[in-house]
């Protein structure tokens, strides 16, 4: 309530409505507050800022936001802007990448940033690109891990709160920043904690990575020209490790740097969906296979009974999506549609599809008893129930795409292709498809854009 | 350490260091990443998204920088920028203003975002800019009372924090959000949370309330386009009452919205540096005029001794500042030079100042007592012991500035003509002077800034 409460009142408010000593403070406040903006311009600090965003001030369009179709704008933008717009838009359909010990979805907040640094500054060899992205995966990871799982319990986002380092790490490795420099460009990003779990299943999900690789961006850009911050903005009394987390084990794991690569357990996601749902739709799938097999009808199904970690209510609890987005985090959704179907790709995560008539019947049969003791969050027991009594039942022990089970590399393919020949055609998606496997051998990133 | 290691460790990283299976990895992460973010992109958010940033991709710029003098760029920017930068120029020489009960320094944040916009979708009268100014500034304090002080000791820098979402409402309320899309810009708003303890002496400091103004504001404009987010983003399990707090009261102070005004409660700085240096600076400025008055000489002085609350030490301990920033959080400082020089103006806060010889050795002789019981943040006992074994005592209740004893408005006027005419000149100062205490008369704010 207090939220519609704020709302509502300050929707309301009019001038009427502000007594004399109100407005007297109200001048007195804006006074005192421009006296302080034009004196304060002074200092270093808002000439550094300026030069800093100088690119931004309407200057070229240096950086291209990927899935650009023609339909508002242009097809690049400056650095700041296609960070942002290609951080969301990798984002938004919950179909991206998995760290599975954190929940981080590594290259949303770091690649977004990158790319759009690496057109700009270029010419930027594929080999120096590739440097500075694991760098920034590593960077994130870590400190996921550092704070796994304290910090997510609590409910930050930890692929924002964490990805504001990684994308500051990365960058700072891409313009060269000495370490001095790039201990100012963790802080700045450190400082910026971007993102938390109410905001699942709304836009504002995707915007949480598009503004923690802008954040990140900004705090290498402004490190490399000596906005001063903090040299120990991640493990001070009042830093990122104790601020947003309970306990901490950085040293652990930093200690492990370059000797254990999370870039190595980054895992691809199968279903367009938030990751706890992923068990339950892999059984859900097989069952689906399995009656049609047995020549019955699906429709004959009386209820769905699922047993699955609590996190998969805690996430994805919710029982009447109403929006595509809200449907990738109900596990009635998911278990419905992949019962139904036999599959779980996008179409089935649209508005579209969440209010179909034969869904919402069959959401209403899914059942959900959790056991942590029992289940991972990896893992799920799907039972079918029959109208005729008869069951099935499939137990799921590492689900598709995780790092047991992985996509395989013709998977990955099929999925790049169906994703990217929906919005720019296949001749396109074909030509993108060579580009990007292709990209740790280019000679400058800049001209990755024109390949496709 | 950590942050060290972890920057000296990817400064350090090359290509070479990286095995096969990372880069295998490292590719097929960019590759997935690439057809999310091309695939996504069909979506709406990044639609809207790009929409909403439309007039940042080089539009012409609308807003102004308000202390602009001619060294980079232009006097004006476009809005996020404009924000940003005086954001930062408005609190870099923490000489703002507070709202003393929850250390919110109010104007920075809401001002910076709200000014921009009036400039850009004006004309905006006075009235409508002085109601969504108090709107904001209202909205932040009263979520700042609602976790305080829980919020403020673990470490965040309570003004920007709470100050994206005073920028949100502000400017929500000034572009005429209807109540749904107010909570939802108050979403985007509270789901960036910027600032922490740690950055205090440093650029970053100001950094957050520039950001934070951004943030806000960007809340604002995409739930003007309908950018999704929640629409119970403080109140919520995972939202950022919760998240950023062990305990909040936001229901009992949100019913207070509208009967008891924080606007009222917002002090304005006498001294350009951390507030809780107040008293000790007010004392010692009376001892150094009692000692004058005495004949005696202040360097005649052995110790400086200080009882304070504990707070003073944990926001400005500092012992031996070597830049001005970090002078405004050294009550070492701030006690050897008011009761070496009888003041403390800007003046004595620059690199040069911290680096004075005589400063440096009467920082020395300066002790401090913590004693909670005694204390408040607002006052304290200064006691100057001298070479023949006399001493000075000085107690001070509310310090100079506070409520109960604010500056007067001559006070103010001279604070703000001093500020201004070294940046711009004194014929501009005089003009700007007149200009922004007529701000409730305009018709269009967006004349302001040819006034001075």
């Amino acid at each position: 309530m207090a939220t519609l409460q704020l709302a509502s009142w300050a929707t309301n408010l009019t001038y009427a409505d502000l007594t004399a000593p109100v407005i007297t403070a109200a001048v007195n406040s804006i006074y005192n507050w421009a006296g302080c903006a034009i004196g304060g311009y002074a200092q270093d600090a808002p000439h550094i800022a300026q030069a800093t965003t100088q690119p931004f001030f309407g200057g070229p369009p240096t950086s291209s936001i990927l899935g650009y179709n023609g339909s508002i704008g242009g097809a690049y933008a400056d650095a700041q802007l296609a960070a942002l717009l290609n951080g969301i838009a990798s984002h938004i359909d919950d179909y991206d990448d998995t760290h599975l010990e954190t929940i981080i979805h590594p290259a949303g907040p770091v690649a977004s940033a990158l790319l759009a640094v690496a057109e700009w500054q270029g010419p930027i060899t594929g080999e120096e690109f590739l440097t500075a992205f694991v760098a920034g995966v590593e960077a994130e990871c870590k400190l996921g891990l550092s704070v796994t799982p304290e910090h997510y319990d609590v409910g930050w986002h930890i692929t924002s709160t964490t990805g504001s380092v990684g994308a500051a790490v990365a960058v700072g490795k891409l313009i060269g920043l000495d370490t001095v420099q790039m201990q100012n460009a963790i802080g700045v990003a450190a400082t910026q904690v971007v993102g938390m779990q109410e905001y699942f299943g709304s836009m504002t999900k995707s915007f949480h990575v598009g503004r923690a690789a802008q954040g990140g961006m900004l705090g290498a850009l402004l490190a490399k020209n000596n906005y001063t911050s903090s040299l120990q903005g991640l493990e001070a009394k009042y830093g990122w490790l104790h601020v947003v987390s309970t306990r901490e084990n950085a040293t652990a794991y930093f200690d492990q740097l370059g000797s254990i690569w999370e870039i190595e357990k980054n895992t691809f996601k199968p279903f367009p969906c938030g990751i706890v749902l992923h068990p339950t739709i892999d059984a859900a799938i097989q069952l689906h296979n399995e009656t049609v097999q047995q020549g019955k009808d699906v429709l004959s199904a009386k209820s769905i009974n699922l047993q699955v970690n609590s996190e998969v209510l805690i996430l994805t609890g919710k029982t009447d999506p109403t929006t595509g987005l809200e449907a990738k985090f109900s596990v009635y959704h998911a278990a419905a549609i992949a019962f139904l179907y036999g599959e779980a790709t996008p179409a089935y995560f649209t508005d579209d599809a969440v209010n179909n008539a034969t869904t919402i019947e069959f959401r209403k049969k899914v059942n959900v008893t959790t056991d942590d003791a029992q289940f991972s969050t990896d893992q799920a027991t799907v039972t079918i129930v029959f109208d005729d009594g008869t069951t099935l039942e499939k137990h799921i022990e590492h689900a598709l795409g995780s790092l047991e089970n992985p996509l395989t590399e013709a998977d990955l393919e099929k999925k790049f292709l169906d994703q990217v020949s929906r919005q720019i055609g296949e001749t396109r998606a074909d030509r993108a498809n060579v580009a990007f496997k292709g990209i740790g051998n280019m000679t400058d990133i800049g001209q990755l854009r024109t390949l496709f």
